[in-house]
């Protein structure tokens, strides 16, 4: 079900500066960036190795983001799994009995397709799980 | 200076419960398993693409995974990031000005180098270094 790690999520407040940092700190380079009024969010995207660390930094104060830093500050957010077909996937984590946040595969940044699976199935660990755009699972 | 996500570290209170979960939810496998006294964690590594997920349970309560099972509850505990050359990484980041625990590389599991940089420099995420085993920069 699983091709590998897409990328795992920072929660940072301030993207400008975070980017900045690890650009300096690390050499990496933000290779997107998009806001996902969906999610109340702006995101950066800088690639390492066939993965990516994702910048997040919240729109507004009413968005999950922003209360995930107000309650546990800055720090890794949630992982992102890729998939080959999110519909299938879904699919077959609810007849295991996993607990999903989306039940429908929904529209996130880059046009990936992503659904969310409650940290309670992940020993507290926030899972997306993406199909990315472009790999269709027809 | 990174070649990409050797790991995603998740803390959980039991190694057996969540292997059982994350194999049955999954479809991942355990292909590794060990305990390091030195961390005081005993970890399980579930390769997924070419990265991995590793399990890490503390050994006795006064280790640092103790502490943060106590504090902020299971979920993710750090990245570790695969470098070819540590010992040179460490000195780049330190020339950078990057706050590091270790500045010197020490024995990881399953053979490899590795350091742990501070969370400060990170915006709270806790980043673990990695030269491969067998991975020789010289």
């Amino acid at each position: 079900m699983l091709k590998g790690i897409e990328h795992v999520a920072l929660a940072v407040h301030d993207l400008e500066e975070a980017i900045v940092d690890l650009e300096s700190a690390w050499g990496l380079r933000v290779a997107a960036r998009e806001r996902v009024e969906d999610q109340g969010v702006e995101e950066a995207v800088l690639p390492l190795g066939g993965s990516s660390l994702q910048l997040i930094a919240p729109l507004n104060s009413g968005s999950t983001v922003a209360r995930f830093l107000e309650r546990r500050g800055e720090g890794l957010h949630h992982i992102a799994l890729e998939v080959h077909d999110l519909r299938a996937a879904l699919a077959l984590l609810k007849e295991r009995g996993v607990r999903l946040i989306d039940e429908e595969p929904r529209q996130g940044g880059r046009g990936h397709l992503v659904a969310f699976v409650h940290p309670d199935a992940g020993h507290g660990v926030l899972i997306e799980l993406v199909q990315r755009s472009g790999s269709s699972a027809s």
